[in-house]
């Protein structure tokens, strides 16, 4: 995706930040407890398989930091907005 | 638990790296792949919540890296050992 293209995809999922290096997106969710974060973290596995890519990701207790790249491409593709949309419906 | 707990402790769980400060152990796992990598915390995160302390953990496709520590406790207690085993034996 060019720098146009990114622009555009960041309209769909606001809560996400973008790096300065334009090459992922980071976003960070906090749940109420574990549980919660860790059920999040297993509903999103289910889809990060299902589109055959993966987060970058880390959690403590109730807080799962996210981080977004398409390591193949050393930057950005649709996959990685994809699964943010995802991400960001399945903490709704 | 003193620095001589610690160093006993270590014997059970010789896997694990302690940290140079001595509050925190360490270990990093690979897997075959996403499925098996999330599986592990999968079953991880079910032994977690059943003692009641979590792990500080990330996931980068079929690798995982974690930390124990006992945030309450500004350091190591039994509860990082006996998770740290657990996670040993689900590993295994």
């Amino acid at each position: 995706m060019n720098a146009d293209d990114i622009k555009q995809a960041m309209n769909g999922v606001r809560a996400w930040n973008l790096a300065a290096d334009g090459r992922s997106i980071s976003r960070t969710f906090k749940f109420p407890d574990f549980i919660a974060a860790f059920g999040f973290m297993t509903r999103s596995a289910l889809i990060a398989e299902k589109l055959d890519h993966h987060p970058d990701w880390s959690n403590v207790y109730r807080t799962v930091a996210i981080t977004l790249t398409t390591h193949d491409a050393k930057g950005l593709t649709e996959l990685d907005f994809s699964l943010a949309a995802a991400m960001d419906r399945l903490a709704a």
